[in-house]
């Protein structure tokens, strides 16, 4: 199978199937890939208005219809309970099991989100000859919690995750320009060189993902990160909760220019 | 009183005084004004929706806790219960009461709903040199109703409404450049040039606003407009609704330049 060249319509029939329960990265390269976020219908006012109030780092690209598993604003044809190609489920903010199918767990009370990514903008980075350092290592982006507070709503409260990518001096500009042009996928970065200045202390020791090499000649730089949501829903600890699982993405069908502003 | 050049925090305290009951437009200049929107809780979930699946015609500001009159993000000292110089009360969906303070109206189960409206970019339109017809002509903007659906949500559904702004040949190419930099206050045009082809019969009728001339070497231009979601909502013909009156709009602490993406 070439993953890379597949349509996303192609690709998440192979998830349903369970032919692919691997991590999303570089699949159908140009179609924007989202985060999933499964909560009560209780919950969703509070959740959604959590990611208006932030979004930077939760760029909301669709909601389902309460009891609906269909994201009709990205894939009108797919089912968010079978396309992906893992999730988690939580309960009381405890993970209790990963599977590959959720429909047992599918009620008419539960609303689906689908949160922007930075696989998006990171396409535009190496288009624009810019390297993306977790890429090259072929490990995952390191994500620091920072002492940026996120704007409260309801029970959701909580730090903005981060995620870093080492990126040459000469190439910082640019790297702002380039992702500014997608505000829907965590846009610009939040800061440029000093990880102190928002509270991380040792690049060495992320939250999540994995540690990357700071070269000589390289500024870390850090934009707002999908995880943000998922960690501050968790420490709600809600009675029922899906995510997919990290790096196992939806893949819409949308392509990722259709999110440049400019 | 200099009223373009006063801060937005004195103008509210002015409004709360009932001491300006007039339209907003030119107010604070360089400060981003805000259409209003109250509604139940019971519908708030619902209208949030169906603003975040329409984010051209219905960018979202600000949303208050229920029973919040607190705009916490675009003017946390302000009272949205006094501090816009009119209100209009829709019981059922029909008009019942225009008013300068709804302190006696509010309860402890509204939310506030601020959205973004088309001043900020038409300052940056005037900014570039590109005039601005209404403005000129010291009219409302004309606005219509078009055949292009909005995305639904729940129970709100219906047609987006643009305005219409005549802008010469030669400044199109660059009026698009400039909205394009505002998403958060309508962006860029939804059409250039064909009336017909998003079913707007006679630029004369429009079905909101005033008609303005469109001269030789000109070409209309629509943006999706922040009537939208009213018209939206009156439609569903909820219980209880309060919006701002025509024009008296919420002047928020944000600059408009806070806005531009890039």
């Amino acid at each position: 199978m070439d993953v890379a060249a597949m349509h996303p319509a192609e690709l998440r029939a192979v998830f349903r199937r369970n032919e692919w329960v691997r991590p999303t990265s570089g699949l159908a390269r140009g179609f924007v890939q989202a985060n999933l976020v499964v909560l009560k219908k209780d919950l969703a006012f509070d959740f959604l208005l959590f990611c208006v109030r932030n979004p930077k780092p939760c760029p909301v690209l669709d909601v389902t219809e309460p009891g609906s598993p269909v994201p009709r604003l990205v894939a009108p044809s797919a089912d968010l309970r079978t396309d992906l190609p893992k999730y988690r489920i939580y309960r009381h903010g405890e993970l209790v099991e990963e599977t590959t199918d959720i429909r047992r767990h599918w009620a008419e009370d539960l609303v689906a989100f689908l949160l922007g990514c930075s696989f998006t903008f990171e396409q535009a980075l190496l288009a624009n000859g810019i390297p993306v350092r977790h890429i090259e290592e072929n490990c995952n982006v390191p994500m620091y919690r920072t002492s940026i507070p996120c704007v409260p709503a309801g029970r959701f409260k909580g730090p903005m995750v981060v995620s870093m990518r080492p990126i040459p001096e000469k190439d910082v500009v640019r790297a702002v320009q380039v992702t500014s042009r997608f505000p829907a996928v965590h846009g610009a970065p939040v800061q440029i060189g000093n990880p102190e200045a928002i509270g991380i202390r040792d690049l060495n020791q992320p939250d999540f993902g994995d540690p990357v090499p700071v070269r000589e000649g390289e500024v870390p730089v850090f934009w707002a990160c999908g995880v943000t949501p998922q960690a501050v829903a968790m420490e709600v600890k809600p009675d029922f909760m899906i995510t997919h699982a990290p790096g196992h993405m939806f893949i819409t069908d949308l392509r990722d220019e259709r999110f440049g502003v400019l």
